[in-house]
């Protein structure tokens, strides 16, 4: 996430209040999730086992709870609770603010969009042009839809990231403070969900048509052209390439890759990433060759133990 | 889909811009996709694998991209676009007219029926005597209900047809024409989703049960007193047969039949048509017993290779 | 459930219309389907399976379809149609009443607590403070729900138990009297479904966290800081106790327990009790590790044969 405007270390440090170490005029541009940063961005770490991963990543500013020597041209923030300070300076940024209306006097539609009844929308919400959303769709704040794109009803954009941190006294949630981004001619079926990202955008690239019932978690980006059947799951995290095509009911786990192509056969399960250019089945997934030969081979399993056996007997 | 009056080969030609053979005052009285066609529909075929077919269907009228001879007793419209031709009659004949209110003016709502805060009915929607419909459902235009129906919160009942045709430039989108037809006594789940058909009905049989999160495809027919868990998925034009019960997120390809009475276990994927009568468990599904025979057996596996090893080594 | 005041016998069984055996002033306090009955229940029997079970079970009062001998210190209401008995009279104490305004006069909201558009609170729903409901959600007459909970858009709290009884003429519905109760903390994600109980309550656990897409059936009771991922399915009458982790798409069977600290990977099956502490995979599931030792010797396996063969063949 961007912030609003330029931030010096010694005004973040005041809103956050921790101790810094840099230079207090230090520029700050934007607060961001490790996966997602850049540089002028703040970002947290509080375990030892990622201390280097954040210290040597491109963001400038780091929130650390141990007294570390501060890298050549970056800046740091003190904190016993780095978690805590990160989700509070989120929170600072991106203020919930309570809806008095379904349409919000912020968000924009495009000329030629029909937007129908009982569809909600937040703060700052762009519709382009020549869009059709239907009756009971939640699109919630921030989210950007392209044009000529369709959203069947009671489809949901833009809810919170499903991320939380494990604290002895029970979980404690990460503040989305990213986006989703809809791009122009996709097609959205009926009780969709797609989450925010958690500090950077989740993506539907052009083209790209979903059928309904289908889930994707926060910052996956998915290219153009692609084919989703009913009831897919995707977690968060994700990178999907250009035309693939997911059959009804395929579940994919986080952070992985699925290469430009590839078709998923009904209800696999996706643990790894995988090239493009195949057929996959099953769960976990495996070309999906060698997946019907296994089939085949458990089929015949009684008879083939059965010949071994009495081979030898004789 | 019958058209709203009966129209001449060359009023169709005229409303199509296409070139035409036979007779100019042949009867055209529907337009269909090749599943569905009857003697007096108009349907199209873009490829020479298919030609036969289409020109062999019921349909009296077909839309063609080659000059091919004119079959007795039936007319033909030519077009380098067959795909666009039938896209652009349908969307002439079906115009979708955005809502100004949450219950249109032409829905009907039979006595003792109860539509709770937030439903949507479309135009021409028919909901009949003493049913129940609870907040937030979505029921798209030219919905067809019976008597004594209960849907759950945040069903949606008639959205488009998951069905697109591969382009070079992206996919296309065939436009669904069809409704849905939902049965006497039917109870629906909270958040479903039946498409409609794309040129047929999409039919719900009279006391049938839907769970919650249930998907059900455009064209598929379900029977009488069917019973389907929750997460279920049902591909577009399925056959599903009257007392047919599909337990926990089973998911069931396109295009075909399960027998009256199967019983098919949870997490099932039903991947070719099967008879009834009889219990099915696993993806792909199998008779039930033979699955649990094969898990047996690859449970005992290591041990049963282990005794084929020491035998050969004796 | 309990009734709103005590009732004698005599009472119950004018409301009933049925005769009765036991003292006429024998005191009433609740009604309960079997699996959750007290001391003052009356429960219903109709098949001579289970007539022990229901004499012997803590309720009081028994509608029953024989004229069996009454048991010490109980009571019996006669009938031929026990089951239609008890479904009247639920529905002479649960009345359900259209709802005319999204926000029912019954409902409470506590302190602090965001409503936000277009959502539907039934009759005598309790929202407690500090909590967060997105827009489109529906929640069913008679919620309970605690503080700092966050339920995102779209999600239904509360529809009616799926719970249908095979007459030859159809199914016949149970008639759901029971609550949904969440505890402070929760966060419920888009496009959820949480039914009601039977005649209990269905109870999520203080800090528990669902993603989006989740089922959970009726009189389920999830403990604490449990976390389910997106597109889990839990059926009907399921003890899950605290801190387990059910990953996307897994699905749960009906009347089981799933032990503490449990981790159920995705995809997976839960098809009877399994004890806590341990990771569990497939469908069924078995201990994960030697589900992964399955999956490994299944793609050896050619290579085994072939070799065992070959040995065969010296």
């Amino acid at each position: 996430m961007k912030l609003p405007r330029k931030y010096t270390l010694s005004e973040i440090a005041a809103l956050a209040g921790t101790d810094f170490e840099g230079a207090p005029n230090f520029e700050i541009t934007g607060i961001n999730e490790i996966h997602m940063v850049e540089a002028g961005d703040i970002t947290f770490v509080d375990h030892p086992k990622y201390y280097d991963k954040a210290l040597n990543s491109k963001a400038t500013t780091v929130i650390i709870n141990k007294r570390v020597p501060c890298p050549e041209g970056k800046t740091l923030l003190f904190s016993d609770f780095p978690f805590d300070v990160y989700n509070n300076l989120v929170k600072h940024f991106v203020k919930f603010v309570p809806a008095f209306q379904k349409i919000s006097t912020t968000a924009q539609v495009g000329e030629g969009s029909v937007i129908q009844p009982g569809v909600f929308l937040g703060e700052n919400v762009v519709v382009g042009k020549n869009c059709l959303i239907h009756p009971n769709v939640t699109i919630y704040d921030n989210t950007i839809i392209g044009d000529h794109v369709v959203i069947h009803a009671g489809t949901v954009i833009g809810s919170d990231a499903f991320y939380f941190k494990k604290k002895p006294e029970g979980y404690d949630k990460m503040i989305s403070s990213g986006r989703v981004v809809i791009h122009n001619r996709v097609e959205i079926g009926a009780l969709c969900s797609i989450d925010k990202g958690v500090s950077g955008d989740t993506v539907i690239g052009e083209g790209t048509k979903l059928d309904n019932h289908i889930h994707i978690g926060h910052d996956t980006v998915i290219g153009k052209n692609c084919l989703f059947a009913a009831q897919v799951g995707v977690a968060g995290v994700v990178i999907i390439e250009d035309d693939v095509i997911l059959w009804g009911q395929v579940g994919v786990q986080k952070d992985l890759t699925i290469g430009k192509g590839a078709i998923i056969l009904g209800k696999s399960g996706v643990s790894k990433s995988i090239p493009g250019g195949k057929v996959y089945f099953g769960a976990p997934v495996e070309d999906a060759r060698d997946k019907w030969k296994e089939l085949a081979l458990i089929r015949k399993l009684p008879e083939i133990i059965e010949e071994l056996k009495a081979n030898q007997k004789k």
